[in-house]
């Protein structure tokens, strides 16, 4: 997996234009999480294909930035002659500059690539930070992808639960009480939302990528690649002014003089700043107030959300049946089942599916070492077998017409030793705690990621990434702005919003551990909410220490395998029921 | 406790002056949480005695914010005809001048009682903010009490472990770091730590009101009473020039053109800053680095604190050993023990102590519903009975040469109902929790808060305040920085902090419970932490539903009251002995 990086054409092209360096985000114009291979620059000058990551090319050095998440894997498919690779949280790359750089260094980036925040804390640097709109990459990229231009289509009312208008009046109603003209959308899910509409730009986020100005009377401009649009229904555009994407700065320029603008710091291109500013308007600095709309999901959402699951829940149960009757068998014979064959086979079982469109994201379906890289995909050249002294980690889910779902089981086909027994249980009693714990309606993300931590911090471990993420309604699977992790997270989590519970645990080499369920937020006792699983699928207990569970861990886990085999026993296959039974048994009755 | 506020004339005052109106917060230059009664100005304009508050007054409406611990002391102690009672911090000042005052009004405030953070907030409502420099309630305060002229002690190195002239070169070195000339010191304790001094200005806080600026190579200007310092060896004096507390804002004016001073946003008086800005200085704004120096303890202050712990231990214990004896016999007599005869006697216990200097705060003594009120001092005409169907909360500490104690203990002397048993089971349960809890090293406080509150949070209850605070070392009672809550605090916990763990539960007008130790934090296996009891007296299982708790919650009971009966056994009375063995016999023992 190493990758020779076209770094030398661009440290030319910056000489010639006398920058000492320029940034290089993994990021696009909307913040999308997976980029189309046309964005994806950060790949193209580094080989680093993970979701998250920055870049700063330098005259004579050459940095990666990435998360916890892919320490191993950037250090896999990077040329580590060519870069360092750097902590992205741990050394933020404005403090890096400051301490490493001379002041006045002049350092570019594009502007369509930088939230304003970013910007802003970038400036602190020291560094003279030189704006540059001509897509310098693009000079040096011979064989650039093309531009994505996936089809959009309509989400009903009756499955989106609101129409188009009644969200444009509750966001003009939000931009008046503000005192401001215009919000300027960036974000794609936002719009997917606002619109009732989903895209196809890029695979597994079924949001267009395109650009929108919402007026204070709740009137929209959509700046689209009419090519998108051909399958869409005439009464969706009626009331929405089409314009070519190319012409969203100018227009916000053109319209800025004397108005207020709603920027989101955190997730509007800095580039539409600059307009506003050359344009003479003036910018009200606060989150997109969609985002938080969109969190709460309403009761049709919600429905669609639980139909979606029991449906993937199926689908899930006719693959563990398959998988756990096939890896003995396969493995005695000599040709064991591989990380790609199970992920090809789960996929078919989704594809049986009514409602399914497509994944939701790139299956990880990664057994022994491979799981320790928490975002790991198999590849040819990587892909192990699954056998009966491993773990095999699957995390996977689907976009459905009604709901989108995100998963993960860690799965035991044999005899484990006593250490990878440990974890798991350690592991399973963190989900556990969270899963069924009750909080004060308003209740932060940060103030409950411990819970899942505890039972790994009692064995002096730990894991590098967060505990939840919110997944959006047939759309992005991770959704702003809830999250549960050791960052602070300011949004009160209230009765509809939908999250993620999944804890885990990593030791290079030789085992990764994820229990994953995706939940809702559901009021409690009055003042109170708890988290009810959306996801249907039986925790595998075959790796669990039993005698480490109390009585409520048990008491939780047969209630939840007693809502699995009744809600799925009627929709599985014939050969999947008996699995199911066995899988779902209750706790109580093996212990005595 | 009804008062009758001098409303009138300050709004008369206000009138002549062409002001709309006054905030008088409940503070004094130093931000002293115990202010001395010269400087309550909240109370002698609304009569509310507590320790955190601001009134708002204006031509037609006053107006005082107080938080959760107060909302039912406030109601008691002012005259509601006169004051609304609001939420200081669910209604936050800025907010509500906003949301109820037009643009301009004018709106007067002292710049030595605004820290610099305050008035920015403060700036954005909208409001005109009148400095006043003329203590205009000085002129309609007729019975002001004395300014305070506490005499300043030494605290011997022996003691503090660290030479004035060490922290003062380390102080420089840090200023000297983030390129500073000035560090302008307001906070009474930081001045007491880096100059090795204890003062007397205010009972239970020994540290001295006072002003200082350190410069960049280490030299020290005081701006103190010269009063205060006559007990002071003069060799202490010698490397200080003192100056007048008068002279501070003048001479940082005069020294400030040209230099850069360091000024904590957060602790300074905004007084401060218009006087660096008037001389034509620059600032800095950054926590004062000695507010985390202090808080990492060196090896001889935790030894201090560990040793004046078991003075303060073996006085609980004598007092509870005479509480426990005495309770039924005198409630049988009909002349019940009173909470103030209580805290009388527990006062004489603790004045046997060879280190004991004071009290470290107003001792909370409170039974039945009085104790609902978390921060209640007894009076005379409030003083109730303590007797065997009511709990008895005490919350004490004392001041010592060697460090300062805090812990909380509620009482049964009698058989409780089903319902006053839960809730202390839940508390405890909180309590054991978050005090077994093993965590990694430089975990925020707000992320362990809420291990404090499930067992609570599990019954649909919580609590309206912090679950610890620091504690300073024969010093400030809550030390800053650090704070678990449910409120962000971003100091990373590291061992040498000290803090105390107290969850409770109060339920208005029926009972109050809360369980205190103090705690150290310290290493653990590599990369972790855990919390250390400093607090050595027995917890009170008389009133525990004993099945709820889990075997390891008992081991850890059980641990502790056998260190707390070593360590204790051979300090306190012979009387009290017999008590001490009974009182921390192992619960494991008993379920047998």
């Amino acid at each position: 997996m190493q990758h020779t990086s076209p770094l030398a054409a661009l440290r030319s092209l910056l000489k010639e234009r006398e920058l000492d360096g320029m940034l290089v985000p993994r990021t696009d114009a909307w913040q999308s999480e997976y980029c189309a291979p046309y964005d994806d620059k950060l790949e193209f000058i580094s080989g680093f294909d993970g979701s998250a990551g920055l870049a700063l090319i330098l005259a004579d050095r050459a940095l990666l930035f990435v998360d916890g998440r892919y320490q191993v894997q950037a250090r896999q498919q990077v040329n580590l002659e060519e870069f360092e690779i750097h902590h992205l949280h741990d050394e933020p790359i404005h403090l890096w500059l400051q301490e490493n750089l001379s002041v006045g260094k002049r350092i570019a980036f594009e502007p369509l690539l930088m939230v304003n925040s970013q910007y802003e804390s970038l400036r602190t640097s020291g560094c003279d930070l030189v704006a540059v709109d001509d897509d310098p990459i693009n000079k040096i990229w011979a064989t650039r992808p093309a531009i994505p231009r996936g089809l959009i289509r309509q989400m009903p009312d009756e499955i989106s639960g609101e129409s188009t208008a009644s969200k444009c009046a509750r966001v003009a109603q939000a931009l008046a009480r503000k005192g401001v003209n215009f919000l300027a959308l960036t974000l794609p899910d936002n719009i997917a939302w606002l619109l009732n509409v989903r895209g196809s730009d890029i695979p597994t986020s079924p949001v267009p990528l395109s650009f929108a100005l919402v007026k204070n009377d709740g009137a929209v401009e959509w700046f689209v690649d009419e090519a998108k649009l051909q399958q869409l229904d005439s009464s969706v555009l009626e009331s929405i002014a089409i314009h070519s994407p190319d012409a969203f700065l100018t227009r916000c320029q053109q319209l800025a003089a004397g108005k207020r603008f709603l920027l989101d710091g955190d997730n509007t291109p800095v580039a539409v700043r600059f307009a506003v500013e050359q344009g003479g308007g003036d910018i009200e600095w606060q989150p997109d107030p969609i985002t938080l709309m969109k969190a709460n999901k309403n009761d049709i959402e919600l429905e669609g959300y639980r139909s979606s699951h029991i449906q993937d829940g199926a689908a899930w149960i006719n693959f563990l049946a398959w998988l756990s009757h096939e890896v003995p068998l396969r493995e005695a014979a000599g040709n064991p089942i591989t990380e790609l064959e199970a992920q090809e086979k789960q996929l078919a079982f989704r594809q049986e599916c009514d409602n399914f469109i497509e994944q939701s994201f790139g299956t990880i379906s990664a057994a022994a070492g491979n799981a320790a890289m928490c975002h790991y995909h198999s590849a040819p050249e990587t892909n192990f077998a699954i056998t009966g002294h491993e773990f095999y980690l699957n995390d996977s889910g689907g976009q459905y017409f009604n709901g989108t779902t995100d998963a993960t089981r860690t799965l035991n086909f044999g005899q484990l030793d006593a250490q990878r027994r440990l974890h798991y249980t350690a592991v399973l009693k963190g989900f556990l705690s969270l899963i069924s714990l009750q909080f004060p309606q308003g209740t932060q993300g940060h103030q409950l990621d411990a819970f899942a931590r505890r039972p790994l911090w009692e064995l002096g471990l730990d894991y590098d990434h967060g505990t939840g993420h919110g997944v959006g309604h047939n759309m992005l699977i991770h959704e702003n702005p809830h999250r549960m992790a050791k960052k602070v997270n300011p949004w009160p989590m209230l009765p509809g919003n939908v999250l993620t519970i999944e804890p885990g645990y990593y030791l290079a080499g030789s085992h990764g551990i994820r229990i994953e369920n995706q939940v809702e937020v559901v009021a409690s006792i009055p003042g109170f909410c708890k988290f009810a699983s959306l996801t249907l699928i039986p925790i595998d207990l075959s790796a669990v220490e039993l005698p480490l569970l109390s009585e409520q861990e048990i008491a939780w886990l047969d209630d939840y395998h007693q809502l699995v085999r009744e809600t799925l026993s009627p929709l599985v296959s014939s050969t999947a029921r008996p699995w199911l039974i066995e899988a779902t048994a209750p706790v109580r009755t093996q212990r005595m």
